[in-house]
């Protein structure tokens, strides 16, 4: 006998492979099984395809048609955890689902934008030898790379909506109604589960992360044992006798002063642990990975720098810099069943993504929460322009680089060859009296061939750097989407909630806290780095056009002899 | 009767017109009128065209046909003066002349080299307003504008060849015979004719030129009373109420700290003279003419700044600084009178070619004419090359300016505009810690806009001035050929005498000595002002990155408030 299901919401396809189906309409379900929250089965119209299986309650004989107060149960609550990582390429069920995802809605559509290449993690198995190759320890290797998958899409084309029908349709409920839209980032976050009272972990003291009022709203609190690290130029070293090679990093942070090695897939699992578990943190995306010339020196030297800026953010940042993950990967020695131990311990963490909350003490006033929506939409608004204009200005110092890289450089040059050339021409002529003239004008060709190197040289010193940093603020950018998602999330349950709920206030107010001490944080740290990089650009051009004085002096006196 | 000749030289019709006639052939010719040089008429052959007057002897009974020692002398002498003065422009016989003329042969065959566009003095009649308008003096205007007809060719293209078949085949006479290109600068400046001791005018004291001996040969005796001449701005007047208007520009030499207007007309009319009166001396060019747009600002400072140049070049010149009609023009006051009568005296100067060549006192010692033909080759060579790399070296600047004044102005206001954007996006946020951040990246995008305008007004100080000065020096290189051309004519005569004739050889002297006195003037002006110049320039390119300096120094303390 066919499965039949009631549907509890309307649904409207949007994907091909959807189908719409209405509110009490009576479905068939192909196969009880879930495709990743989709159901495969029919409507009333006899058409064929998938249904958000939250959407719709499975008729069974034993359960009250009536008892649908709580929303559709089907697994939710032990699916919420492991399989909130939606990861496509990790996953390989036989109905390709990917394709029936709901609409993706692009938080910022600007046509100018392009989410930075690095946004795009997935732990590939191809690619990059430098993370394909085998990990320490091989037989987990598989079960690794599933669960480094990314936890949240980390660009904006992924990103999905707020739920459409979820918010609105859910009056009904007693309380407040599950989000509907499985892909949706609160729920994947666990911010939604957190918000219910769903999340429930023992919090040790150590992970205690606690939010204080500051003068400017919730802060995190400062990091008592301030610290910084390190990042020696990488080694290539080989393994194998020589078939396999690979960069090695010396990592040395101020809190113990040893030196440990870490590679690139280091990194990245380090970041895919973080990425799950601090939800509305914005971890700093690492500089970004490539296939082929990873030994070349300007890739070299650019993931370095890259890599100093990520640690940089991560050092300074008051929960990541502290967290036991963190902590082990930079102090952790060569000694491989310590680091063993550190890895399945930080794999195995309870406290990711809802259980994250749990661990967040908020300050004893709670937030007025009308004002935390307002300060969102602000920094919404302030981060949409934020991105348009770094890509502006991104593009611009790009250009003004390659220009002195090229036109400048050749401008000096050829009017330094032109000065030689009036030198050469007077060289013909015997007169003694001519020989001094005659070479100033050869110093002064020689000088302007040499300020056309220094423009060619400058942009290294002074425009990267802005580049690099930029590049880092991107990714950040591409981060708060999600964040703010996380946030709107829960202050749309909230609103939506008829009854006053005071945990659920509660709840509300931790993730605010959380919110908006980390975009407090990120405030901060944009002044800190952009006031310091200005001031760090301004002076290397300043000794920039001071050499090129010097040098016109030294010309200039020739003239004297 | 048809009036015969017998030809005494080879030549070869080279040009559409022309006929060949061969030695000894006899011709008939239409008339004995010459046109310019040349008759018209019909040789064994039939063919009917033009051929050198001087090639042929005109077969009168009177006349013994062996009477031909001394090559033909149809009017010569009383020509060689009034005649000298080649421009088909001033001339309008009914056969067009000016295409029959020999075949000019580029002095430096440069494919890059194109003259001077004011190397190509021809005192108009039509276009330019500035010099059409009447003169003071209306009834001496066409006498005047046909006496201004440059005296000698000043460009390259103009430039005759040393006579082919002259030097050779004028073996024959007992001393030397004559040059039977009448073209030939040699010839026209009264070269020739100064050797061949045709010359014969009162010197007065006034007029005696020095040439002494100095530590690199020969040079012009120093000007005892050295002066130098400021030209102001000019003011636009106007005449017959206002229906003409021209510029007049103030003139205060330090000779007499009296100011006297002059008008481009008086300019080149002056310079008509110059040329005129003196065979090896390079006469700097005056700036350009300019037909439209001659009071449009632009062009005024730039013709201004030419002028500068020119009365610089003038005013230090020993011998051109200190002549009658320099003096007549920087000092003659508003009175009508006393111009006119200055003027008439210029243009009845006697001294004026072949008798130039009578005021030279040489020094005691003569010199080695062997070592004068391989300085003068030498100087060739020089001024080949010179001038070649100043095209280039012109070429080169222009394009920087044009760089500057386009390019690197978009590209430094590009970045400050990015810096402001940066700024504003940073604003959009409340965070009164950024405020200070906030207006330093304001303040930097405001410096970067203005270092912009700083690159683009850069070249007006330091690359135009240089560019001036090469224009100049095109006008001197673009003299030198014909120069150089009167001493090779001088020296290859002395060669093909084959008798040691003392007088030829003095009179050989002293063209050699003013030559060589004026190359070495050429150099040692070209020392000072290249020095000068380039000591301008760096001196205007250093003060220029210090501004920049400068600003980004101010732009850097932003980020300290």
């Amino acid at each position: 006998m066919a499965l039949k299901a009631r549907v509890l919401y309307d649904f409207s396809s949007e994907n091909p492979g959807e189908i719409s189906i209405a509110e009490n309409e009576l479905v068939t379900l192909y196969t009880e099984e879930e495709f990743d929250g989709w159901f495969e089965g029919e409507n009333h119209r006899r058409e064929a395809g998938l249904f958000p299986a939250t959407y719709v309650e499975i008729i069974r004989s034993d359960v009250s048609p009536n008892n649908n107060n709580n929303g559709p149960s089907t697994g939710f609550e032990s699916q919420s955890q492991s399989q909130s990582q939606y990861d496509n390429s990790v996953r390989s069920s036989a109905v390709d689902i990917s394709k029936a995802s709901p609409p993706p809605l692009a938080a910022y559509p600007t046509p100018a934008q392009q989410p930075p290449q690095r946004g795009s993690y997935q732990t590939s198995q191809g690619s990059d030898d430098d993370w394909d190759d085998d990990w320490d320890d091989q037989s987990t290797a598989t079960e690794d790379t599933a669960s480094v998958a990314s936890g949240r899409p980390s660009t904006y084309m992924v990103t999905t909506s707020l739920p459409g029908p979820g918010g609105q349709q859910a009056k009904s409920s007693a309380t407040v109604g599950r989000n509907l839209n499985r892909f949706s980032t609160f729920v994947k976050s666990g911010g939604e589960a957190f918000l219910l009272g769903e999340a429930a972990a023992f919090v040790k003291d150590g992970d205690r992360i606690c939010v204080v009022m500051g003068q400017c709203g919730p802060e995190w609190q400062k990091n008592p044992y301030p610290f910084s690290c390190a990042i020696d130029d990488p080694k290539k070293q080989t393994k194998f006798k020589g078939m396999k090679s690979y960069m090695s990093y010396g990592l040395t942070p101020t809190l113990t002063n040893v030196q440990v090695n870490r590679r690139y897939k280091h990194f990245d699992w380090l970041y895919a642990r973080l990425v799950e578990r601090f939800p509305v943190i914005s971890v700093p995306h690492l500089p970004e990975k490539q296939a082929t010339g990873r030994f070349e020196e300007d890739f070299i030297t650019k993931r370095r720098k890259g890599l100093i800026w990520w640690m940089n953010h991560m050092s300074s940042h008051p929960v990541l810099g502290r967290c036991d993950v963190f902590q082990h990967f930079l102090t952790c020695g060569a000694d491989e069943k310590a680091w063993k131990l550190g890895k399945r311990r930080a794999e195995r963490d309870e406290m990711v993504g809802a259980n994250f909350f749990l661990t967040i003490s908020p300050p004893v006033v709670p937030l007025d929460l009308q004002e935390v929506e307002s300060k969102i939409e602000g920094f919404k608004s302030f981060t949409k322009r934020l991105d348009e204009n770094i890509v502006v200005v991104n593009t611009t110092i790009n250009e003004f680089a390659r220009k002195q890289i090229t036109g400048f450089k050749k401008e000096y040059q050829r009017v330094g060859q032109s000065f030689r050339l009036l030198g050469q021409a007077f060289e013909m002529d015997q007169q003694a009296y001519s020989a001094g003239l005659n070479q100033a004008l050869a110093y002064t060709g020689e000088a302007y061939e040499t300020i056309g190197e220094y423009f060619a040289e400058q942009p290294r010193q002074d425009l990267d750097p802005i580049s690099d940093l930029l590049d880092l603020y991107r990714g950040h950018l591409a981060n708060y989407p999600d964040i703010i998602h996380v946030q709107k999330g829960a202050l749309t349950k909230v609103k939506d909630c008829q009854k006053s709920d005071a945990d659920l206030h509660n709840r509300c107010n931790i993730i605010s806290c959380a919110t908006l001490a980390e975009v407090q944080h990120f405030h901060r740290t944009r002044v800190r780095d952009f006031r310091s990089q200005m001031q760090h650009h301004l002076s290397q051009q300043i000794l920039f056009f001071q050499k090129i004085t010097a040098k016109l002096q030294e010309a200039l006196q020739k003239y004297d002899e």
